[in-house]
């Protein structure tokens, strides 16, 4: 990994629409700054086209399902990938009701992701995988969460991610890398997967079309390796105090951070 | 207290369906996961019915009053009612505008409340007892904080919490519960109130159904108590970082805390 | 100074009615209770007029900018006006969209403001100067940023606030202040400028009119002071940290601290 995107996001503060949900909306916003993103998280439809054609990445949250951001949603997608500004789609809950089974369609019809974010339960509905959606577990198999994150790339035509205690990684080519970094205090602050789809988003603001798989990565390894860092002096129930020094961690890690500590292989599934 | 609702919480982890406002929703949620549940913020009336009905608790809150949450609000608590699934309401500034008047009326007739959480003020509009709706304060009379309690539990047939310097809990049947913990810092972290309702939701999601107002006066002692630990070694002007000492004092607190300090004594009334 | 705002607040608790954004609420309502004064967020249009009649000050944050968000403002507005109750507004990215362009005229034509406060190229718009509206930054003329916000004072009507690493601060009789204080933290932190502005709002709520600019002048050293002390101890690069202290800092603040510290000057423009 020559280029470090992390270093391009700094120098270039590139613009991150998103339209998000009133539990994530604070901490994202902060996140992206962390990073060093510009966060802009306007959501009313009457404006969002405008506004997804000066941001540098688009990223629609399903933590919110109103029709009013539905329609949000369609019109800021949809002009995102009118002049090539890369999307990201966090399908929180897929699944889960027949509202959000309706509307994630219609987003996936519709818009052109660029990358697709989630966890298990999440990634394996749209990969149209049986699986538990309720108390999901990455421990279920390896091999498994391989194959769910190469059928998303594959069907949806971008790169999917599942996040968890390990993170799987995909783009269509059917290739497939594993991410090992991470901290059990990640799940216990709400919201820490919306931020880490945020961050897929700056990190694709900043990358080329044809490296999005290796933004992604780096994304995925610089969140991962950050809350390791912002764990280290920490108890297991520190979950407030954990919040607030990864916000810390997120805006001091540099790439040699990141490259030190990630452990990540490529998986040649089964 | 036998059993521990805490203990249960953290082993079963419960769906707690919350329809809350966007100044709480994220506290509410950090709140909920360091306790041990699982929060679910969901608030669009096409699907909470749905997922009202795979919760284990679900939690009202009036700080948002817009026609669709409050629909959203009627949906999910028939929902709740029908599958037996505990309902507990947060009469936030009830009676304070005509629209609150008619919204908070509309609900405690459509919907079976388990308990409802409310400061002195909002508990004596529900009662019918004349109070200064502002600047509400605990020390008026413990006589008339039991009685408003009391009348309130009485009227709506469910366990009725009364917050403040000391908090008040009763049931139906007359009983009521004096608890005498907390800290002056709880009033200085906005949606402290909001969260405690959540925390009550979690405790009766585990418990049953003859035993709610025991569970609630766990949910308040545990409150408490854990207010009492992360206040300890602050100044009194440091409200944020209480706010985030209070999410680990959430996530650390034993059973056996709570029991070593609470003050808890039954109420005799006048 | 001989009086200090600060103080009066901490006696009064004024409360303050916002109609703010999803991004906001939370950190604007514990900024409010930092200062001492009583935050009420609700911003449903059935109820918002009779709620800002119960108030000390309305804070309009442009963060939101639904039909119905509009509507509301326009409603607690006009009766704020009518029962001269101050109103400051937050024109967040003033101009940046049509459709921003058409409500900040409605607003600004229908609601007299007591106070604006935004950043450079927020208030640059609504001065009607050029200004690059992305990437604003202070230091492209301190004589430029007097005279933006003395047009805004006189085109308005009302106190002109400009923050950045310099606030200018102006009424309609073209005094202008700069004040000198505050930390590069700020703008790290999301809504910090709304939070700034819902503190100008528990400022003019317990200020006479005639005293308006000499109590946004006291808001923002204030502010901007609690932020320098804040930061003490921190490294450049602990965002999270910096929000909870701030809080804190906000909280523990005395008019003898910001006396001290504050760098104020007035400005004679060119």
């Amino acid at each position: 990994m020559k280029t470090s995107y992390l270093t391009r996001i700094r120098e270039q503060n590139p613009l991150i629409h998103n339209i998000t949900n009133l539990v994530s909306a604070n901490f994202s916003a902060n996140g992206l700054l962390a990073i060093g993103a510009s966060p802009m998280m306007a959501d009313c439809s009457l404006e969002v086209a405008e506004l997804a054609q000066v941001s540098q990445a688009l990223v629609l949250n399903l933590g919110v399902t109103s029709p009013e951001s539905i329609e949000a949603m369609l019109r800021a997608g949809k002009a995102a990938n009118a002049m090539n500004v890369p999307v990201v789609l966090d399908p929180i809950a897929a699944g889960v009701t027949q509202h959000r089974i309706h509307i994630i369609q219609q987003l996936l019809t519709e818009i052109q992701m660029s990358a697709i974010r989630g966890n298990a339960g999440e990634m394996a509905y749209l990969a149209g995988v049986a699986w538990q959606s309720k108390g999901v577990d990455a421990g279920s198999g390896s091999a498994n969460l391989a194959d769910i994150v190469k059928k998303v790339a594959q069907k949806y035509n971008c790169v999917a991610i599942l996040s968890g205690e390990h993170d799987f990684l995909a783009d269509p080519t059917g290739k497939v890398w594993r991410l090992s970094n991470g901290t059990p205090l990640f799940p216990k602050v709400t919201a820490s997967g919306c931020l880490l789809s945020a961050v897929v988003g700056a990190f694709l603001a900043v990358a080329e079309k044809e490296n999005a798989l290796t933004a992604c990565v780096e994304a995925c390894a610089t969140y991962a390796v950050a809350g390791e860092l912002a764990a280290q002096d920490l108890l297991p129930t520190q979950y407030g105090s954990f919040m607030i020094r990864f916000l810390d961690a997120l805006a001091a890690i540099s790439p040699e951070d990141v490259l030190a500590r990630r452990v990540l292989v490529e998986d040649k599934g089964n």
